[in-house]
């Protein structure tokens, strides 16, 4: 069989091919293969948009904070706990990535007041290194961030971080699955290295959630904070989660010491004291919209199962490096992206000296939309819910017209697109 | 004239009365006393929320950041602006007031590190007070919250602030509109006596922005944050707003250093360096969705004029008042609001030892909706765009029906609804 035909019984046979028509496709000739950056809109998000706006606010008004709206973030959170191996109570949706990642980092450093550093490496996503040198900074007393190095830019530098835990490290933190490479860390292996030294662990899931299986409890893991817009189909900056394992939640203090996190907020009394359970990490009062478009989606997401999306997901990246392999990499396309799949999330970075005319040339002529990450970066996210194998062979036809053409020579000069 | 023609009268000759058509009014019964808690929901919100979610998620997908969403916090900020007295560049829409709050008292106590004390008092937002203790523990050496009180629980107080004011206070900060009982503090005055000390002032707007007018420039006001759900008629939860003085924007720096306070954002270079303007006081990805339904609502206020909402908002709270001393205050009731216009905002609170229960029996019984702030207190929020005189009237009416019959017995022992 060719790419084509191939492509197409593996889409006629594919289990998830069903849940495609959740999914809104106004343009179905768009090769969408950003969906680990913005996924797509689930249809039921549209009717649950109507209803949220049109009923609960506009009739029922404020007596929805008791009938809905109060418990959300809770709701929500344990709708998306069995994605992430969290139990009920242990993840709530608040805020954005980096102020939850602010209010965990600062809570971790207090609660290792005799340590000093922080540990992460430099394929992670840069806010999180920004967050990171700010709380550290801010907690004081000599706390800072030790970036280690990725030996290729590729992988996770696991021997050297592992190299460098001792008494003096507070918190190990690292994105489970990388922004730019789609790196995959063996969550359990680093979690437990960093316990060895005393230290705490908080993972950053946003291109893992929702399309690795993760098991959080099972590593013993101690914080994670994600997006819920990439994989989760949250919708546009989304808010996000925050996880605090159970057993810490009486040692750790949020930072940001909002009534929302209060014992008992409807006291209005002067003095906060925090409440119990994983409520104590919330701040302030949550997007209601925004939050409550997020559940539709993530139901999608866990009735299609994570490890059918794993699967999915493999045979795609496998797919999209198989033919980069033989079609891409004569055309001096580099493969950015491990190559074992239980090294990998579920996003292939191709990197080309070209990258970002390539880029515009995908998106302008092609209708096929990746993202690029700079200096040459294009990132093919594959979101297995509502990505076809045809998409993928679509998209690499498409590099390689651009490509033998020289059509990416047109964009010569052009600035990347702020997202 | 009795009361109802009095007030038939005023209704149609309210020049903000066409104002309603522009609200969802399914209930037309309903007396909805709690705008200033969460506001209505504007048609035109309806038109943008399926416009957001179908077409710019839906149908643009990650296009739309470059379309539309990533100016968006500063694009609805400067439509706020004119509404604070603030310039363009001035004002951004970001996460919640607790969580802008945070940021900038870090901020303010970073700038001003040779001063420990915060100045408050205890008519403002727990939450804030929260917060402030917060961030003064946070960022330690010695700086703490004092917190003035109030010689009565009703109005702020101004001189013993004035008097605390010494080259030891770093920040003044204050509710411009105290939430419980409506206190409205002199934003010139206040500011000038914390400037002559040194000091910088924050004012949280929550219970003031679309309500009265604010002059924040005028009075040389150097901070200020607030929710944009109540007279701004934002949604439940929309983001809050935050508004930082221009000539402060390069001396002050945002603890919470996430991508979205970067200047160039989308090199994600490792290291941390804030832009300029009021940019750098984001910090991670804006919820979209319940920012963008924020810009009809403010854009109604606009077209509305704060001048003309602030004329009905003390024709209301007078006639309410009035009302309360003919009519409630032989019934036992309270003021627990400033008697002179010029010192009150836009809601009123009546204190009555069967508080709860007169509440609820007006929810249930009279479908009149205010809210309950404990031990006593009903608040009565008029906003001026949606509420009639005639609702006062019904309302008052009600509290008379329910004390004089008694029906507020039938509530002993509830529990207060957690807004």
């Amino acid at each position: 069989m060719d790419d084509t035909a191939t492509a197409a019984a593996r889409d006629a046979a594919d289990p998830l091919a069903s849940f495609r028509d959740r999914f809104a496709f106004p343009d179905p000739d768009l090769v969408y293969l950003d969906g680990n950056s913005l996924g797509r809109l689930p249809h039921a998000t549209v009717a649950r948009a109507t209803d949220v706006v049109t009923r609960a606010w506009g009739e029922r008004l404020i007596r929805s904070w008791n009938e809905d709206w109060w418990e959300a973030p809770l709701r929500v959170g344990d709708a998306l706990a069995p994605l992430l191996g969290a139990g009920p109570g242990e993840v709530a949706i608040a805020d954005s990535t980096s102020v939850n990642l602010f209010k965990l980092v600062v809570a971790a450093l207090r609660a290792r007041s005799g340590r000093r550093r922080i540990l992460t490496d430099d394929l992670n996503f840069p806010s999180d290194l920004y967050v990171l040198a700010g709380a550290a900074d801010l907690v004081g007393d000599g706390r800072h961030v030790e970036v280690v190095p990725s030996p290729d830019g590729v992988h996770g530098p696991v021997d050297a971080i592992i190299d460098r835990l001792d008494d003096d490290v507070a918190l190990v933190t690292l994105s489970l699955v990388t922004f730019k490479s789609g790196y995959l860390y063996d969550l359990e292996a680093v979690t437990a290295a960093a316990h060895a030294a005393g230290a705490l662990v908080l993972w950053d899931l946003s291109h893992a959630a929702g399309a690795v299986p993760i098991d959080l409890e099972g590593a013993g893991a101690d914080l994670a904070v994600g997006c819920t817009y990439k994989y989760l189909n949250g919708g546009p900056g989304s808010p996000a989660f925050l996880y605090v394992r159970r057993r810490l939640h009486g040692q750790l203090q949020n930072p940001i010491t909002g009534w929302w996190g209060h014992t008992r907020p409807f006291d209005f009394s002067p003095g906060y004291a925090a409440t119990d359970g994983i409520r104590r990490f919330l701040t302030g009062t949550a997007p209601i919209i925004s939050t409550l478009l997020i559940e539709p989606a993530v139901a999608i997401v866990a009735e299609a199962g994570i490890e059918a999306i794993r699967a999915k997901s493999v045979a795609q990246t496998e797919q999209l490096i198989g033919r980069w392999e033989r079609d891409l990499a004569p055309l001096g396309f580099s493969l950015n992206t491990p190559r074992p799949a239980a090294r990998r999330g579920s996003h292939v970075s191709l990197g080309h000296p070209d990258g970002l005319g390539i880029d515009l040339a995908l998106i302008n002529d092609h209708n096929v939309l990746p993202d690029f990450r700079p200096p040459d970066n294009l990132r093919f996210g594959l979101a297995p819910l509502t990505t076809r194998y045809a998409d993928i062979d679509a998209a690499v036809d498409a590099l390689i017209d651009i490509v033998t053409t020289g059509r990416h020579r047109d964009y010569e000069g052009a600035r990347p697109a702020v997202t």
